[in-house]
């Protein structure tokens, strides 16, 4: 399944670690793009100085975007699938045996409101629990289901850099023409 | 089991709100404290009010420390064992069975870097994968994983509030004289 992210409502300066945290999430567990409006470019640098050094750099995009409507109704005129992670929707668990029978899914995370529109353009509305928490952790947990977490033992190809997983302290391995 | 998460190197104003969704995830999923060194104060307030109206007054709290080596010390004198999630470590899914054999754990969340020291005082090095993304996402994912999914359809008690899901649009119910 391809799972792509969308991320709206970013107010400038105050969220920008949130929207760094929010691409590195992305990548990390296993989506293949964030699209994002209004957003520090520095980002896109943070990112490929991160895929230079631990891989997969042809696996992971940043789209910075204008208009997220466009986006949405793009996805959906190609026949893919617009879930809204909210508080308010159904819970993922719910839900989880039918999302992961989707092809191709378009996952939006909003900051604090999210315009009323996106509920009603979403196929799914569904809650990482119905506490409020932190888009970053809703979008942590739903791609951890819908990836069944194998994507926390993904390989990211053409690493540099390669982690060793140790009991205790740090083991970082070199790697050689890794492409 | 129970599970507290103490939150270290928060470096000022740049990662207010990063703290903010530490506190938050912390709460929603099912953790029963937060400790946190040098924040703004104003996070009680915060979190206070979302106890007024989301639930839970009582399951949990945040203590703002200065010593973060005591609480750790504090921690293990009384026998709970420290877990530090890191990309360096042993990935959660080689882990789990054990750890959900732990009465008390304290779960250590770190900025960036975090002191050596920490690597050395945990009794596990966890790491959410081993690609850099964010601790917000990696406490959620652990305590995903901890409490197995079943933190996510808690009951917060004492909630002026209570979602009811829904397929679209939100619903809210005010709860009589919950207690």
């Amino acid at each position: 399944m391809k799972v792509s992210v969308l991320r709206i409502g970013h107010r400038l300066v105050r969220d920008d670690r949130i929207t760094t945290h929010a691409a590195l999430v992305s990548r990390a567990l296993g989506s293949d793009k964030i699209y994002m409006t209004e957003v520090d470019h520095s980002i896109n640098e943070t990112l490929e100085e991160i895929a230079k050094r631990w891989g997969g750099k042809y696996d992971f995009a940043i789209e910075i975007i204008e208009d997220w409507r466009k986006v949405i109704k793009d996805w959906k005129k190609e026949g893919g699938k617009v879930v809204l992670l909210t508080m308010y929707g159904i819970n993922i668990d719910d839900r989880i045996n039918q999302l992961r029978k989707e092809d191709r899914v378009l996952v939006i995370i909003g900051a604090e409101k999210v315009p009323r529109e996106i509920y009603d353009l979403a196929d799914y509305n569904i809650a990482i629990g119905n506490q409020p928490h932190s888009e970053i952790a809703a979008l942590a947990i739903f791609l951890d289901r819908i990836f069944s977490g194998k994507e926390l033992k993904k390989d990211f190809r053409g690493a540099k850099l390669k982690i060793i997983p140790m009991v205790k302290g740090k083991m970082v391995k070199e790697m050689e023409n890794n492409v």
